[in-house]
């Protein structure tokens, strides 16, 4: 059976949106199942006393240009959105309904929904930019709507969320092998060379 | 005359450990001048409202975790030491002491310093186990000694932090080409992919 590949992403999260372009080429390069979690990072953030990285003196400036270089350098269209962050609970819902409903169509409707922020400005914290969106991906729009607004995705959320901290999250991107953590698109080179450990190991001691 | 290369350090940062391991390949293989600059974390956090990684809920367990992995992942030697993080404000004057006095020692020093705490677990926050490895490093220690009790020293490490946060730095390791700000041991292939941009660049616009 294959390998899971739990990656954990915050729409508001400019490293998550980053490894959200490569996420699929590593699970496929490494032959790892992949599953998308939408996440927050408001609640974690919460639970480490910390912030939005761009909000943190000194550190904020740089990280505002190390998104981009980070972009640049990885050949990964890039536009730093205003406003930042922005509430991400709709897209993150409309996310867990395509999962659940549309599993085809969801990865296509997570990308669309990262570059439409990230590359060009649109405001995903708006539930019409969305639904547009959405509908853009082959998903029905009052469809959408209906599943966004229900108890079972709005809860499925909240577990999401719950799920994750329990593991250890605490960040976006956030990578789960088993029990095994990686966070940050830095941290794609040591999955391939962690991986290639673990190969070596089972050969050694089959 | 060649770019130079500015390496900031902290001796109690784990990550600038493994950088203090790789630069001088770096600078060699991009043909920089490299500068080495000990500093002290402590001012930053507390500019930042920040503190150690270790210490921050949930990021704490799992910055132990790839500490460990990253040595092991990079072939470097590590030996997470306690009591961790120590006072380093000795040692980094010893490195000062050195880079002034005798330049050409300095580098051996600082590599076996950290060595000494992160792969030996040896308390590099005590005076008499940095003067044992200046001496080890061919270094005189009373001189030693003498040099980081100076008056001029304790006046040169204060002025090295106060010139790092003037210019921006925030952490450890961290590294300026110019203008162009690197933080981490993860940043190192982009500063390799960053000066090839700038090469292509003065190539199409000499």
């Amino acid at each position: 059976m294959a390998t899971t590949l739990d990656f954990y992403f915050e729409f508001s999260s400019p490293y998550g949106y980053l490894a959200s372009t490569q996420i699929e080429a590593l699970a496929m390069e490494t032959g790892m199942n992949l599953q998308w979690h939408p996440i927050l990072l408001g609640p974690m953030f919460k639970a480490m006393g910390s912030g939005p990285l761009t909000q943190i003196p000194m550190k904020g400036a740089y990280a505002l240009h190390d998104f981009k270089r980070s972009a640049l350098l990885a050949g990964i269209p890039y536009s730093q959105p205003d406003p930042f962050p922005i509430a991400t609970v709709g897209a993150a819902r409309a996310t867990l309904y395509a999962l659940a409903h549309h599993p085809q169509k969801a990865p296509a409707l997570i990308k669309a929904l990262y570059h439409a922020y990230f590359a060009e400005g649109r405001r995903i914290d708006e539930v019409d930019v969305v639904l547009q969106i959405a509908a853009e991906c082959g998903l029905d729009r009052a469809a959408v709507a209906e599943g966004m607004a229900s108890e079972p995705i709005k809860a499925a959320l909240k577990k999401e969320v719950d799920d994750a901290m329990a593991k250890g999250v605490f960040g976006s991107p956030f990578m789960l092998i088993g029990d095994e953590p990686f966070w940050g698109f830095d941290r794609f080179d040591h999955i391939r060379k962690w991986l290639a450990l673990q190969a070596d190991a089972k050969l050694a001691h089959p």
